[in-house]
């Protein structure tokens, strides 16, 4: 397998990258391909320096950047030569079998949506986040923050997509998928969640155990938390808060230090035909060799073709 | 003033409040009257068991309670002469001038909404909830649960209604005003934050800083925090929780202590004509006395009439 990195993207470009493939590299599978696309001798010279072996590497050079804040489509249009483009153009020739950076978040969900595109049957691909438990495992929040109005169905597919990754990729069987209102009863909520219940009861591809409370979202109730992207952003952001704010506080205490999000670099876009993944832009070593894990995990798992077939099913009962 | 507490409401009835009440006659203003509704015998029973001088205090008896899961409306029809209802009453007629209770919250929105009524031009009276910030004052959030869905209009009343509250009874001075988003910049959010936004800015007679964030929640961004009550509900239960995780890891903090959500009693309902607050079902001692001196501090301030003055100016502004 092939995985491409964007060398250029996030605020430590491109050392924390390199110190990531370097972490990454240090005693991994040799089946793994890593592609690199940057500048071929900023890139070359970090690898060197931190004795990177260069055995299953390939740099692909790229000329141009895209900035943080630059407007994502017209960016993917003017830059060609930029890292995040060539990225899609590998991803989507089948050159390379998954795409990481930790750039520009627009304009790599432009480019997942437009050079990738959606599995068939998935309406609104989305982005969740993990949420660490007191038990060590990691809980899946989605959406995150890309789809801040949502549709019943938007949110049915985010449970169906969730708990693929969920069982798959963090290794949970039968995941539990709970539905995020204001209380536990069926009834409750806003009209969404009211109408989402009945969608989320009745369908046959999740592990559905109702309604969970903001209460529940930092335990192990459910595995796979679905809610609109304006909740869940404001619940992630209020969870990175509590990191910081117990940082200030000098508290130092091993459950809460997983609150660190910086160190699970990005969840993968669900629901895009190929494996892309968004890092945040703060991303460090660790980040980035979490993410490559990441990636070839869902190569491994043949995740996205699970997707294909169960949304396929979805399609054929309707 | 003469404010009335529904002695049967709460787990802890009616001992808590008992206690609650100890300690507020305790080296309080000797203006305030005190009316306590429920079971005549027990109460005057804990009463001398705590030594609770009487002097300031009447004891209005009640027949029947309302169960925390009863149908509120059904209950205050069937029950006139439970402690909420005579609460009520007392209330409606002028005989006290504010009710408290920490029983069935629905039994005391639907006596709140329709026997006390909302200040004209409210359409949608709310309950906020306090976040504790690491400077020690408290920010507001509302709506906390009480309107799960919205309108633009309702979030902006909510923002004028916190604001007022925040500055005379919280002693916030020209409090800040923040909207719930998912970013910080203009434009950004779902439907509802878009077209909220611009109402709040053009609003007078509050103080608006734009849009906050999930992160902004716990700090002194803003001192009154507007969304709808599903996000306000759930934002509220996640920081409850960060209290409970706290507790459980055995981290002794002087902040995080402040988390516990009980001592705060409750807030009072916002909108509405006169004084009601309900109380957390869990309320102990503090949480009581807390609430009598929110509800003190109310009339004291006139809080209701300066509500009701904004709303005739808004109204005739339109």
């Amino acid at each position: 397998m092939n995985i491409a990195l964007d060398m250029m993207g996030g605020d430590y470009a491109p050392l924390e990258a390199v110190k990531g493939i370097a972490l990454f590299v240090d005693g991994a599978d040799k089946a793994v391909q890593l592609t690199l696309i940057g500048d071929q001798h900023a890139v070359t010279d970090l690898l060197n320096e931190h004795q990177v072996p260069l055995s299953n590497i390939t740099i692909v050079h790229s000329e141009q950047v895209i900035g943080m804040h630059e407007h994502p489509t017209k960016a993917l249009k003017e830059k060609p030569q930029s890292s995040i483009s060539i990225g899609f153009q590998l991803l989507a020739s089948g050159k390379v079998d998954a795409f990481i950076s930790a750039g520009n978040t627009g304009a790599m969900m432009v480019g997942a949506l437009f050079t990738i595109k959606a599995i068939d049957g998935v309406s609104r691909p989305t982005i969740g986040a993990y949420m660490p438990r007191e038990n060590g495992t990691l809980g899946l929040l989605l959406d995150a923050g890309i789809n801040a109005d949502c549709k019943p169905e938007n949110l049915v597919q985010f449970g169906v997509l969730g708990s693929l990754y969920a069982e798959h990729i963090l290794g949970i069987p039968n995941p539990k998928v709970g539905l995020v209102n204001v209380g536990e009863e069926e009834g409750k909520g806003n009209l969404l969640a009211k109408e989402t219940y009945g969608l989320l009861k009745e369908n046959k591809h999740i592990n559905f155990i109702g309604n969970i409370e903001g209460r529940d979202i930092l335990i192990d109730k459910a595995d796979v938390m679905v809610c609109e992207g304006f909740t869940g952003n404001v619940l992630l952001k209020m969870a990175e808060s509590v990191y910081n704010i117990v940082q200030r506080r000098g508290i130092h205490d091993e459950h809460f230090d997983r609150f660190n999000f910086e160190v699970y670099g990005g969840v993968p876009v669900l629901g895009v035909a190929k494996p892309v993944i968004i890092g945040h832009g703060i991303s460090h070593a660790v980040a980035f060799k979490n993410m490559i894990m990441t990636a070839e995990r869902m190569i491994e798992k043949e995740l996205m073709q699970k997707m294909v077939e169960v949304f396929a099913e979805q399609k054929a009962l309707q």
